[in-house]
């Protein structure tokens, strides 16, 4: 039986095969963003019954995956930020993770984050089990200054805002009764901030997570321990933290110098 | 508080940040394949204790999350070929996955492929929690012609028959007593042939599975049923299905004619 | 003077400066098909006074280029069509032309079309002087089979044949008195072909050329001349010659296997 | 004749032929240098008698193009550097010419710098007819940051010092009754600064465009007069002048803030 395969073993030439191959690769000095986000969670999200509009375990199992995403990709991603069924991870400029190879950082990341959140869903969700595999695609996108990035990250969370604005009147207006058809006529093209003091919605006590999304970084990272530990994590490199910050404005950036230094 | 960040708002830009992404889309009418590769499945495989050279467990669950990609993406992948920690996944020439966009095809189907396998895992190693979450990478290559996809399929199931060689000689040394360095040393350069006849391995009596890998498919599609059903994947469209088999040879392709038609 | 400018040289990395380099290489074994189009020829024939809608000069010194580009890229490029400005290269599936670097392909042979074009000028306009240098602009495009190949051609050529109508009735109406505005609109939506009648255009008796484009290729390859010479062009390798003819049907295609074996 | 032709017409589907065109874009906010590179011109060099080592018709023909490059894309190119047969043109960060699409860019540039050597030609070389056309191949490369593109133009300049050094050797060997071979021989692993006192080069007296290369851009933008005419170049927006300058230094970037702004 294997006589016949090994002889037409000799035939096939690998490096034809493989001139095939292309891997692009992310500009070099430039910041690089991975953007995740949930394949149909739409769907996903109505099947395990989150709470609308916002669930806190499912977002709060998304800001655990981004952490340990930052911890396992700790020599190269210095930030994230989340909302809803996505994620942004920032990898500083001079990373060289992959070779910079663009298929390789996407896939890797995406990999990771699905496979944590597979893994820790019972920790959010105890009562209920994964009905089938959620899944996140992902892309990269580079940027040549910082003062772009910080753009790329205020439209994150400007349509976090906004989303979540919508979403606030949207779910207000079904609990009232309406259908979800009415509800969505009802804001086609509405004043969101209007209709928000119209239904009464107390925005602006609700949670900041809903309002601002999720930030992870390392606080404080103490330089004089990151170079004593090789390849490793070392533990006391910067505890990773979720914050719900304003990213938009200064403040937050000129506190944290060394995040995007 | 919210004053600040509302007027902030209107000074991002969106479509400047967007003018940054690409999408690089894979030629049209050339098949697509993607392989994931096991992220350090080496270090993977010895913490979870995998069975060397093969692992029958780690290769059936690799296995199952193949037949569930070729079941979600059932319209567009006709063919995978697995072996050890990789999975070779054929998109059919005429597809227009996600309009045929390297970076959401590969990462939605790494995603789901881990997906699966985390979800899985128990099935198969009902004893042994995961220690930590596996993550898998992926690429895209694309191929103008039927004879070179079936040259790239031969390269791979050449590689696995090689590994596989290499592998039975390795860890039949290492049983017999010899350190890993001393079995690697007394395999640099061999006639892999000759080495199983010295060490008395009866190869061609090793389960097909490792000497030939696992080949994914439909093997009969009843063309009748498939335009009955929409979106959904037809119940009766065609059952997915492993097989362990020669597809370097032409008789595989002559047999299942409908697979690369 | 030198002296600090020779201290300087040794902080400059030239390795850090080419990792920014990139060589987008086209897919191997692809029809490549390159295709330049003159930049702002409207205003360059007005100001050389090309005869409308057709100037037997200006297309004969294109395809006078156009047979110099095949002599030169005589073991790459096995066919060219051409029609006004506008000129179709097609390289051969397995040409290895600069390693297959699109740049470095697409810009050697609009600059050597370039070259040819200022050149031969003279022959073709004696008493006019060019009044300033012409350019032209390139790109380059795959097509994974010969079919598809053929289907870009008879776009070309389609192109062509509509141009030509709308062209010879734009101009026998500014002939008959109407500004260029009033022709432009009696054009608006019309059927070319009602038009033509209206008009009492003799098309069918228009030069072919300007009907049908102009098709470069070797009438006849004598095989057995090609690998007697290395390098240098074999004088009796092929005429090029320039036909006006059907490439749409089959007819000349099956008259000349050779030219897209 | 022509039924049959019109007929045809109508199965050609332009849409899917041109989804196989791809315009892969230059990203946005960075700089970008076309460099273009005489192909062959070794021979070329040869066949037309130029000087050796340096010839001084034959650069200033490169500089008056690289002027003429500087004056019709006056919007967009602020600077180009050249040395022998290659010539680098910098695009300000913020340009959109065809909208950065690549092969535009490179292929544009190229063939208008083409042709106008070309045309250019017999002012340079009077009593020499050009004997077949010469050719350009040309790439682009982007920088993110000033900081880079300046290292890239030393990096050049450091290729110019070199290369002239070992040329001024290499010429002064062969003018002493030397082969070419016993030349090169002689140099090949030499300490070229060693090598020029040894042969008692002066070098330091050589002209400074040999040593230095020429530098082209607009000495005084008079801003004031920028927008006042509209697409034309506006004749006093700033004469483009040819220099011979140190550029890896920082004194000539000081001195010219507005190049590089």
């Amino acid at each position: 039986e294997l006589g016949g395969f090994v002889e037409e073993i000799n035939n096939v030439t690998p490096e034809y095969v493989r001139s095939f191959e292309f891997d692009s690769k992310l500009m070099p000095s430039t910041w690089i963003v991975v953007r995740i986000d949930g394949c149909h969670f739409h769907r996903f999200s109505e099947i395990h019954e989150f709470v609308k509009p916002n669930d806190d375990r499912a977002l709060n199992l998304m800001n655990l995956c981004a952490v340990a995403v930052l911890e396992k990709f700790w020599e190269d991603i210095v930030f994230a930020y989340g909302v809803s069924d996505e994620y942004s991870f920032i990898l500083k400029k001079a990373t060289n993770l992959y070779q910079r190879r663009a298929n390789t950082i996407i896939s890797a990341i995406v990999s990771f984050f699905t496979s944590t959140y597979v893994m820790r869903w019972k920790n959010f969700f105890p009562q209920s089990e994964l009905k089938y595999p959620p899944s996140f695609d992902g892309r990269a996108v580079c940027y040549p200054s910082t003062e772009i990035l910080r753009d790329y990250l205020s439209w994150r969370q400007v349509d976090c805002h906004i989303n979540n604005q919508y979403n606030s009147c949207f779910w207000k207006l079904v609990a009232s009764g309406k259908s979800k058809r009415e509800a969505q006529n009802s804001l086609k093209g509405a004043q969101l901030q209007k209709k928000i003091e119209e239904l009464a919605i107390d925005y602006n006590n609700l949670p900041v997570m809903y309002r601002q999304g999720s930030s992870v970084y390392r606080d404080k990272v103490d330089i004089a321990l990151i170079h004593q530990e090789n390849g490793e994590f070392p533990e006391n490199y910067g505890k990773v933290i979720v914050g719900h910050i304003d990213i938009i404005g200064p403040t937050f950036w000129l506190e944290h110098p060394n995040i995007l230094d």
